[in-house]
């Protein structure tokens, strides 16, 4: 994976030193130099070597994707109020609200001048950006509804973040001419790969080991996020008749037992239904890549990345 | 132009009534429906058809800078914090910011599914779009300082409004396959026509009839907003050791002696100023359409709609 981050990272850089200074600009560089793990462009580049592509053939298209992915988070951490991100303050709180809508749009713009250079990339781009956009609405929609069923908080996680990973994907075999069943395989290897990565963020949140994860247990669950393992440990309280999580979210934040809200989790076999969910994913996933009629050699490094995006132990 | 209107509307119509409904589309088809002047489609289609196009080859084009125009329209609101829109509750009053925000995004990206069917034509356009966003920097840049020129006013409202108009007629031209020397004539033709067309507006804000404008005679004055007519009355006032404009600006907003600070403009020559500044950018946008070696009859579409930008009395 070096070789390909040494790729990236010289790509990204040398597109942060062009930009004009100041103005809209500065947050654009601001962001895009905070530290990241660049997951997107290496799935735009591995997507086309799976295919015979070459990676120097997508440099422009891998940065555009986490251009694009940039903006997301531009604009979400005003819609979150996020006061932090990475670590540093967000744009909105560094400069103000007006600055990081502006450069935000600016900033989708850039993300275009480089995902339109063909129309058929440009096709594949819009189409899941819009899914991002409507992921989007409906994080920012349950929050307002106690209705909310872990099915749709799949579909919510998937438009929010999993598409985003298969259009990476799709985008590079386009460009290497893969054909409309292969470039729907390797979609769906992104996306089931996405779903399953970000099951595991939500169960990290409650069961990680805060020493490894560097976030406090539970912060989701204290929160009263709308997570998978809330959803579901609230759909299996009704039908068990216990009582200690709704007890617990009736209280304000900060007097929340988060230990006894795990436990319940423990006991109702939440914990246990996620980690089947994941499982799940997963397969889906390896199903997907093995379908796909190129050499098993080739996708080696996806399975690589996959397999180092999901040991992150807790 | 009644033409043109008719396959315009009905496109945009169309567009409307496909899409989904609710969630972050609501708003979308809300500030469409608004009735609206449609000026950037005319000029895509008189565009395309100086260049011997036809119409119809260039009506998603057409509507997809409709779609920027108005993603600008809804953000720019929110960073203005605007109540009213053509008479009704903008965007962000009817739902709320966040919505607003998300909508525009996505709105942004439905406009570049139409305009990113062919490299060139995506290229024009992300040119532009990132001056316009340019363009608002610079405008609320300009609510902060004290130090702005007619020369910094002239190229914020070259960005803000008249690169759109330029590049409606660029699109236009690009698919009906115009040359590179003509693209740059009907570009300039656009922009002059545009920053003629803003520099009227300002006037007609501080001299025109109220009864035909529809506003409150002198707004932007009483506001104290930085228009060609203010900046040049204050550089005016310094060399000719004047205060009439500086008095009133340090009154209360609602105190200010608007009558007063018209005859002040008048006195220094500021009206007939920005009557000349106005006829020479109409003076350049006709030496650039002479220079097109198309037959005169074509040319008579955008003469006529120009004519009709600028017959706006007062």
């Amino acid at each position: 994976m070096t070789h390909y981050r040494t790729l990236i990272d010289g790509h990204i850089a040398a597109w942060v030193n062009a930009l004009p200074k100041g103005g809209l600009y500065a947050p654009m560089a601001y962001l895009m130099d905070l530290p990241a793990k660049r997951v997107r462009p290496a799935l735009v580049i591995l997507g086309c070597e799976l295919f015979g592509g070459r990676a120097e053939n997508v440099l422009d298209e891998a940065l555009g994707i986490e251009l694009f992915h940039n903006f997301t988070l531009m604009h979400d951490d005003i819609m979150d109020a996020a006061p932090l991100r990475r670590g540093k303050p967000t744009v909105h709180e560094k400069w103000n609200v007006n600055t990081a809508i502006l450069s935000g749009d600016a900033l989708l713009v850039k993300a275009y001048q480089l995902m339109a250079k063909r129309a058929d990339v440009a096709r594949i781009f819009s189409k899941h950006a819009l899914e991002v956009c409507e992921g989007q609405q409906l994080d920012m929609d349950f929050e307002q509804r106690s209705d909310v069923t872990t099915v749709d908080y799949t579909e919510m996680i998937r438009l929010k973040t999993a598409v985003l990973l298969a259009c990476s994907l799709r985008v590079g075999a386009a460009i290497a001419g893969a054909n409309t069943e292969d470039s729907d395989r390797i979609g769906a290897f992104g996306e089931h790969t996405g779903l399953a990565f970000q099951l595991r963020d939500d169960l990290l949140d409650a069961f990680g080991d805060t020493a490894k994860t560097g976030k406090q247990q539970g912060g989701d669950l204290r929160a009263g996020k709308k997570t998978f393992l809330l959803i579901h440990g609230l759909e299996l309280s009704a039908a068990n008749k216990r009582n200690e999580l709704h007890e617990e979210l009736a209280k304000p934040v900060d007097e929340r037992d988060v230990p006894r809200m795990l436990l319940a989790l423990e006991e109702l076999g939440v914990h246990k239904e996620a980690e089947r969910a994941i499982q799940a994913e997963d397969r889906k996933a390896a199903e997907a890549l093995e379908a796909i009629g190129v050499p098993e050699d080739r996708k080696a490094p996806l399975l690589a990345l996959s397999a180092q995006l999901m040991a992150r132990s807790y």
